[in-house]
């Protein structure tokens, strides 16, 4: 892969946020999440017309073993173009900020070939995520195709981008409590403002924290916007063992509370 | 241009609507009109690893007299891609439908180049969209980049797609009533609803109307959702002459109200 002028700290090791360091996920982690959350992207092919010119086009998409798999006809550009050559990409993007360079996206590169017989678990994976898909899966000029990823370009907005390869895009899983995170954060937001400033002071050196709200959560921690002294600060805090369900994660917010009220632990 | 076997009507056909044959918007005003509204897309070119790979990344975008113009890093995948080769196609869709197939979208294709200079009309165009970009755009890796549009794939959802020439995408203009549709529309089906029937009864063979929504409006028409004995169908009315501004949709409509009111119009 060409060199990444624009990088930051890589995958796998820790970014500093507020002054504390600890565990954060890695770029393979955070674009297996990105794309294993959204439901559309763009496909790039080389055309037949204009010759080998890149052609994207709107396609539904879901994952299969972290390998894009798709529904098309052979009668969509799209599928005429992979006929003659696999070379393709996939763009998944999110959307959503203000400032649409803010947004994260992921490009994975990799031959794309079809999927023979009926599909196997290119369709089931594909009719999990598409299940409306199920009536036209079976016409006769539609197939599934699969995308086998080779190498990965993962930008998480600004200043935060890598190229990933495929050991590591294989190694790495989406994180499993992200179609959760949103419910979450509401609900700690709402309900316990209170253990977010106690979070703050016991588990990081933020202890002139007066209010905090929660703006994110993975499996290996969650952050918080903190009102300094000095105004407001980003915090992250990390769970003593990666969390994976709603209900582990509930149990590890109340043990903390707990913690940070125990004798010495809130300066 | 391959052939196009999914295509319908070609663009500058009339469309039938309801019983009613009238003048529609072209393909090429269709999708002059899609891209003009969406300031971001996907940008494909050729990687230079894995040689020859297309390869999809998110860009903002803007349209000088057609063709899209963009504001990149020298240090961006993408820019380093077509200073090797021009070769570039740019996909802008739509959003928001249920159905994410029933979205519109529209693949430009041409050979894409650095604007010399301080980026004249492109520069101009890129920040009327992007005022933002003011901040960056003379730092000295950014410059502005055009691409030349030669062939255009357009898609307005199911079964509506063609190729478009260059010289129908140059001729054509995005529908000038396009900012102003979304407001036209509430407007009339908060506060006009009683003229919508008689828009449908005199104007169109749907004399049965009971009530009627506006659904859109364009410079040659607008069309409704009419409540029938037969139950809901399409109707799509003619103006009398292309309308351009506010001021003109709205003196039209009320000079077919009138119009509607005369004796005899309406059955």
């Amino acid at each position: 892969m060409s060199e990444d002028r624009h990088a930051q700290p890589s995958a796998g090791t820790a970014e500093p946020l507020y002054d504390v360091t600890i565990t954060t996920p890695t770029h393979a982690e955070r674009a297996r999440t990105l794309v294993a959350g959204i439901p559309t992207g763009t496909l790039c092919t080389l055309a037949l017309e204009p010759d080998g010119y890149p052609y994207g086009s709107f396609v539904t998409v879901a994952f299969d073993n972290g390998n894009p798999v798709f529904l098309i006809s052979a009668l969509a550009e799209h599928t005429k173009n992979l006929e003659r050559d696999p070379r393709a990409s996939l763009l998944v993007a999110e959307s959503g900020a203000a400032d649409p360079l803010a947004n994260g996206r992921v490009t994975m590169l990799g031959p794309c070939a079809r999927v023979e017989g009926d599909g196997g678990s290119a369709r089931a994976a594909f009719l999990t995520v598409h299940p409306n898909a199920a009536y036209y899966a079976d016409f006769r000029d539609f197939a599934f195709w699969r995308l086998r990823v080779q190498s990965i370009r993962y930008i998480g907005g600004y200043g935060r981008m890598s190229w990933i390869g495929q050991d590591d895009w294989r190694a790495a899983s989406p994180d499993p409590l992200a179609p959760h995170a949103a419910g979450a954060i509401a609900h700690m937001n709402a309900d316990h403002a209170d253990a977010m400033v106690l979070y703050c002071r016991a588990f990081s050196k933020a202890t002139d924290v007066t209010s905090a709200t929660m703006t994110g959560v993975d499996r290996y921690g969650f952050e918080m916007s903190a009102k300094t002294a000095q105004g407001p600060r980003p915090v992250r805090v990390a769970f003593a063992r990666p969390v994976v369900t709603p209900e582990e994660l509930r149990a590890a917010l109340v043990a903390m509370a707990k913690e940070a009220k125990l004798p010495g632990r809130v300066p």
